[in-house]
């Protein structure tokens, strides 16, 4: 046997027994005549003594052992003079009479300790090391619990959870799947799934009543952003359901979820709809913690004389709360530049100061008078010492633009640290129209339900008439980051058609990539919705984080590689002939 | 709102509340001038009436309705005179007030009820037509049950459930990975997992000291037997942990979920090693749920004159009790093809027949007297009205083809049809040789330990040794079926390579595979092991079914093809363009 007890578990209850520990060498401090070793398990530390008097031979033994050794001892529980109150086994120490090492180990490339000296390539790269570090361990601790929770709130729902397949068919709308090639089938391909969408539908389809999944799903594409090529979802079906079922549903699970797992209480959700949260903040996902909401001055600022603004569809603002006197015109260069990089791409930027003494300064100080500046202080509810700062342009675009610079002066300022702010973003647009290819794309994705007042227009409007329709689509937004989405779905064959039409697939097309899904509707679909969150995304707001790199096991790199295994890699020519593939790379081509 | 209750809630204290209910039209009884509609959800089965007296119009609606049509109802709930008590809604029925029709549908292409007409290839087209059936469901959702007992279970006993890469990298032992080639990556492929096996040693080596995950997993291979591409494994590793500490955790596993899901209780589980399963049942997975053992029968057999005995290694017999009478000679003819048939294999059978009379009767009397056969028929403990069946050849062959018939006599004896016979099945062989590539092949896989005395001699010993070696490893098996299996793993650098070495890798082959691992020995790996269930097997044999198809929800068929969504498919080509690879069947090559 390798332990009668783990290494977070003795109390002062045990001090005479005799035990038997196994664990890691987390630290060693030697006195001259005794030597102290801290043995580490997942469960905790206990301090090992070891001395002349007791056993010279073992003392030498222990003097030699290096850090991360394993180590097998026996030893009996006694009481430590020193107490140390910040661990659980501070009481007792151990008094080893016997020591085996399990097995050695080399010094590891960075220190195994809450804060590391080690890049994160070379941590990336010997990740199991890594996953020794305590934060590290922690954060997956916290998402099992997040996962077992999730769990036990959909279970206690009536929520079956169902898995679906993984490898399924690839799609032509969004062909960012990941494909396999079959063996059995050569020249065909499977594709990983990006959600299991039509399944759960079709376990509507099939009665299942509430679906859950906690589940994987696959995109190939670009990782610039914190993404993942492999990620999960908490992905639920409900059916005979309305929107507010299952905002209620889902809202109830994010409470539970921050409850039991984080202690926090959080009020109810406010609700926005996606027109009000591009006026009110530029983005449909705003970081609600702080206001800094958005002034539209059109009717104050143009016609003044001034050609920015008078050119420009959209003059807006924000209210920078007591930062009049923080910025020097320095200061307001950088960050006109700021906003002027290629990421926001601004084409200036106009502020007006409140001073403190009254006063009143401004970049277009020239056009317009201090009556005029005051009546853009004035509704913006500005007080002295606070700043506005205004962007112009196109409203799509400069509202955009705003937003991140509201983030911006949300972060110098200190407002977006602490504290979690849900927010249920409604009604979103059915359809989007883009420009370049000049086609609808889907908003949401293309079994999305328009609003019930918006049915018969869709399947009678013209043109205009679409880009102004509205689905039953929402989205949980946590602190600025989505955390999920969803939709009531479409339950009817001709208006799943008619989607389909409208985002430009053939009928041959439509029925070839989801021809099982329109037969299914012909045979009692129920009207059903449902939703998904980013699980990743979910635990590293929860405790947060920066990255969601940081609460999975085993994440990947910006380029989609895993460098512990290396791979993706080459595979040999044997098994390309089997699947009846060859690699083709053509990049003069 | 669509319902206020669902369709398997309501009872006698709700009469005279109005409801509101939706669901799927079960079946339809029309009287003249009373109609009475089953409206059936997941929940159950709730009984509507529609009248002339009370709505005329309505009822004249309501006769309309065909089967599998979708409604939303509202009405009031009422004493059903003649209550049945079969459903548990039984004692109530529904006076219909308001009737919408949410959907209609198609006549099915099979009738939706528990025995069903459709077959399988026009079930699994409409697999979500299928799954309203009542059998279906009730699988998934004891599936779904089988996975809550799980976590439970394995959270109380500490277990951590960690999610693992499905994108990893190919390995060449076991070359049946499915492969993704990555985009960004050209040329350069991930395989899906055939195991998380490197994943959970890494997180051992990790400290994460107990982890299970329930977990996809994809063997791209022939799927005559009952197997799918993708599976569901109960995947766990604990580390310091012993051999017997693992089989206690999961037996009691075991124990629980028949327990709890079954309301079985199981006795203490029996453990065989593998050399005695093999001698006494010709098989490392023996249904032990009943006995007709092996008799060996060498010492009285060989040396009689009789050639075919003679000239074979083995001579090995069952008993199959009260057999003797059912038999005529022409039966036997037939059990001989059978035996002779190319899945077994064997070229005769000989029978001895205990006649109730108490004279013997065999196809082999010409060669032994009565008393020679009666020595026979003692050592297997034989009564009147017994049959020997007795098959010879080499030890290994016969062994398997005895065990074929074994089955086969058992099933004919009808002794498999009910009751749950777990047993473990220990020390399995480390290394197996493959006569025809002249090289060895892990039993279990090349992370298994030798047992403890057998490691010195693995890495000093020559060949022959290498056959002998004795493994830490281990399966559960439950009425013949393997349910799981597992083993203790090597943790030492040099023990790992020296398998590898057996094993016919490269010391360079080895590096590119696993060096990841084996630079994670390096650095202080603890003692560990660990097993996996199949999850999806268990849930059959929890339920007596045949199939694990029953248990998956959106399965593939033998050709590892998904009929409903037609999957896998081809792709276009800007798709391969992309991934930087081609199709290049070769059919002729």
């Amino acid at each position: 046997m390798y332990r009668t007890h783990n290494c977070g578990e003795l109390r002062s209850e045990h001090i005479g027994q005799e035990v038997t520990l196994s664990g890691w060498l987390n630290k060693n401090r030697d006195y001259g005549s005794m030597t102290f070793i801290d043995l580490r398990d997942r469960y905790g530390i206990t301090q090992l003594v070891f001395n002349t008097e007791t056993n010279e031979n073992l003392y030498n033994d222990a003097k030699k052992l290096g850090r991360e050794y394993v180590l097998r001892i026996v030893g009996i529980v006694a009481e430590r003079s020193n107490k140390n109150p910040k661990i659980s086994t501070g009481d007792i120490e151990i008094i080893v009479s016997d020591l085996e090492v399990l097995n050695e180990s080399k010094v590891p490339p960075f220190t195994i300790e809450d804060e590391t000296d080690g890049g994160d390539e070379i941590r990336m790269k010997y990740r199991y090391l890594d996953l020794r570090r305590n934060p590290v361990q922690q954060n997956l601790f916290f998402r099992s619990k997040v996962a077992i929770e999730t769990r036990k709130y959909l279970a206690n729902h009536n929520f079956i959870e169902v898995e679906t397949p993984v490898l399924i068919k690839s799609t032509p709308e969004g062909a960012r799947d990941f494909v396999v090639p079959s063996r059995m089938n050569q020249g065909q391909f499977y594709a990983l799934p990006q959600s299991p969408q039509t399944f759960k539908q079709l376990l509507m389809v099939s009665g299942f009543d509430k679906y859950f999944q906690l589940v994987k799903c696959f995109r190939d594409e670009d990782l610039r952003a914190d993404r993942q090529p492999e990620f999960t979802q908490i992905d639920c079906e409900m059916c005979f359901v309305t929107q507010d079922e299952i905002l209620q549903t889902f809202e109830g699970l994010t409470k539970h979820l921050f409850k039991t797992c984080l202690e926090v209480e959080l009020s109810d959700f406010p609700r926005m709809t996606y027109d009000e949260a591009i006026k009110r903040y530029g983005s449909d996902k705003p970081d609600t913690r702080f206001g800094m909401e958005f002034i539209e001055l059109n009717d104050l600022s143009k016609g003044y004389g001034f050609p920015v603004f008078d050119n420009a569809e959209m003059v807006v603002s924000i209210c920078a709360k007591g930062q009049a006197d923080s910025y020097s015109n320095k200061d307001i260069k950088k960050l006109t530049s700021w906003v002027q990089r290629p990421q926001i791409g601004a084409k200036g930027l106009v502020y007006v100061k409140y001073n403190l003494d009254g006063s009143i300064k401004s970049s277009v100080g020239k056009f317009y008078n201090d009556e005029q500046l005051m009546g853009w202080l004035e509704r913006a509810k500005a007080e002295k010492g606070d700043m506005l700062l205004i962007l112009c342009g196109d409203t799509d675009t400069v509202r955009g633009q705003l937003s991140d610079l509201r983030l911006e002066m949300g972060d110098r300022m200190g407002l977006r640290k602490t504290g979690f702010n849900p927010l249920w973003v409604v009604d979103f647009p059915l359809l989007e129209w883009d420009e370049e290819s000049e086609r609808f794309h889907a908003m949401h994705h293309p079994f999305t339900s328009p609003k019930e007042e918006d049915k018969e227009r869709m399947l009678t409007g013209d043109h205009s008439t679409m880009k102004a329709l509205r689905a039953d689509a929402y989205d949980l937004v946590i602190n600025g980051w989505e955390i999920g989405g969803g939709s009531i779905r479409i339950f009817d064959r001709e208006l799943q058609a008619k989607n389909f039409k409208l985002l430009g697939f053939t009928e041959e097309e439509a029925e070839a990539q989801f021809g099982f899904l329109l037969n299914a509707f012909e045979y009692g679909a129920p009207p059903h919705g449902g939703i998904a969150f980013g699980f990743d995304r979910l635990c590293s707001i929860m405790k947060g984080a920066v990255s969601i790199r940081d609460f999975i096991a085993f994440p990947k790199n910006n380029q989609g590689r895993d460098i512990m295994i290396d791979a993706p890699a080459v595979i040999d020519n044997i098994q390309l002939d089997e699947l009846g593939i060859g690699v083709v790379i053509e990049k003069d081509a």
